[in-house]
């Protein structure tokens, strides 16, 4: 009997956690609050700080393998992890995802595109960025972490000194404007072993920055998807990552694909995955950070989710009366704005 | 937040958990048993015996709403719940699935056909069964938990005694033989305000009494399978149950149909659904008995479920690295000879 221990909470650990035991494998959830999403539907749980060593020492030694369900936690931990316990993944892959630098470095430094961008920690350097990638363009703080706040859209050097003071003091970045024609994403994930397997390119659609709807397959031709599925791959490799990665991309109208972020775990705009797919993302991540072979991820249907965001939890008994809807609830009790409660997918003839 | 207290902590428990959390419901698990495979997918277990009246009221003060996943919880103890909280399948529903005599004298009373049958109490009693409607039968005990035990197959009165000793005086029934094409089953769920929703039949195949595979949809005409919808509609209304409930059938050559056994819960020969329908026999039933409104029963693809038994384990490696094929494992420590420790489910274009 394996035994996952799962950083975070938050309903990707909960999804997490259901596809582990569909597999037949406990789940022990480790995170700061109490009566998580994850926890609830977990064998164990320990509640404590990612910064307590004694708790995680103790976390470390009751499970298998661990992983992560959100990228913020910090390195430190994971790097604490993981000279007691496999653990993926890597410290040094969230260390990389989890600063906007560091993660366009790396993605550029292996020959990927990105949109223009330049690392502002003076009002200078904002100033000098946005006459060189301007005039538009989007400050955002290096790392998250800021709840939706820590980031201005700017257009020209108008503002720019009061977005600037808006940063507070924190290590920023200014990503130039992508022209982009739609955001696609792909769900890679590689194996102890090596292996990479990808699902198909979906196509998303945001509104007030929040994912609102994947849509299986992207409207894209063949040779943008295959584009797409190697760029995926080959930041997965040079990664050395283990698990489910989402690479979040610009298909551009000149055929062009360029990488607008990375996130170290299972994807929202994978989530279509556990309807469309006989081995979902979240069991896909599963088997990668346990060492078990990789499955195939091959979609028997298209597929379009939708995210229920907070009031669109009152389209529950609606929902629950629609042919064909597969509805998830996190089993969060408050409905806030902007606040992910749940998605539907809703399955379409290839 | 809706808290589901189930009765139970084996495979289909654990299913119906998984099922609760994927609409936002928490799950209890009333149990005998130590760390069953339900209680580790669940939010809260209370491990004590389905007599014990202290933990049972406690457990009722608890929850939202009691089912049970298996047809052998005590009546008395369903019983003892309602009078305190919601439970389905009721006790009179219990009642008359426990006892294959009150089930047959149930179904045929409501103008459904079985197999011929005879109660038998006494060697005369069976003596005259074998001379009345054999002289192939199968001599069952009443009651089931018996683990396997307490059957005998009789082709006459050959033999007769000896099985009728091995009964070990507990009240029993001689079924007929009867000659069937093939067996299939109609997972049929009604809802508290009387509603009926049926998957399409599935064809099952058994080996040493032991259900293998089940295949979707049967190989039976239009007519035959809207009969068995019709009947299995009629059964749950006739019961007034609410729930999901598995009705095996006989289909004769004629193209008659012979109920063979009803189980008042969610069913192996139902666990395609997951995979083939939007909406899995789990959450039909969690749906029914928490008063939500039932779903779609239309499956998008069509499937084969496969069980592995004992042994059958072993296949694990190879399954996880066969494309499109859906791995469900139990969590169950040992693989002893018949027990059930997993399934798998491949969709096929319907």
């Amino acid at each position: 009997m394996t035994t996952l221990g799962i950083l975070g909470g938050g309903q990707l650990g909960r999804m997490l956690a259901m596809a582990a035991a569909r597999l037949g494998i406990d789940c022990h959830i480790y995170c700061p609050d109490e009566n998580s999403p994850a926890a609830r539907v977990s064998t164990t749980v320990t509640v404590a700080s990612y910064y307590d060593e004694t708790p995680l020492a103790r976390f470390a030694g009751s499970v298998d393998a661990v992983t992560t369900e959100f990228e913020n936690v910090p390195a430190a931990t994971a790097r604490f992890l993981a000279a007691r316990v496999s653990v993926h993944p890597s410290a040094e892959a969230l260390e990389i995802a989890q600063d906007r630098v560091t993660e366009k470095s790396f993605i550029n430094g292996i020959g990927i595109a990105t949109a223009p961008w330049r690392s502002v920690d003076t009002l200078d350097d904002l100033t000098r960025a946005l006459d060189e990638i301007g005039p538009r363009g989007i400050l955002k703080t290096r790392r998250l972490g800021y709840d939706g706040k820590g980031q201005a859209r700017l257009n020209g050097q108008e503002g720019a000194a009061e977005a600037f003071v808006e940063m507070r003091g924190a290590p920023a970045v200014l990503e130039g404007f992508a022209a982009f024609e739609r955001e696609i994403s792909v769900i890679a994930a590689r194996g102890t072993d090596g292996t990479v397997r990808c699902y198909d390119p979906g196509e998303n659609h945001h509104s007030e920055g929040i994912l609102r709807t994947t849509t299986i397959p992207a409207r894209i031709d063949a040779i943008t998807r295959d584009a797409a599925l190697t760029m995926a791959e080959k930041i997965v490799t040079a990664l050395d990552y283990v698990g489910v990665i989402g690479v979040e991309m610009f298909a551009m109208p000149d055929g062009a694909l360029l990488v607008n972020e990375i996130a170290p775990r299972v994807h929202n705009t994978g989530h279509w995955t556990i309807e469309g797919c006989a081995v979902s993302q979240f069991e896909q991540h599963v088997r990668a950070v346990c060492g078990l072979p990789l499955g195939d991820p091959a979609r028997h249907s298209d597929a379009v989710m939708e995210n229920l965001i907070g009031d669109d939890i009152n389209a529950v008994p609606a929902l629950l009366a629609e042919p064909g809807v597969a509805l998830h609830l996190y089993g969060k009790g408050t409905a806030r704005p902007g606040r992910k409660m749940g998605h539907v997918t809703r399955l379409r003839a290839k």
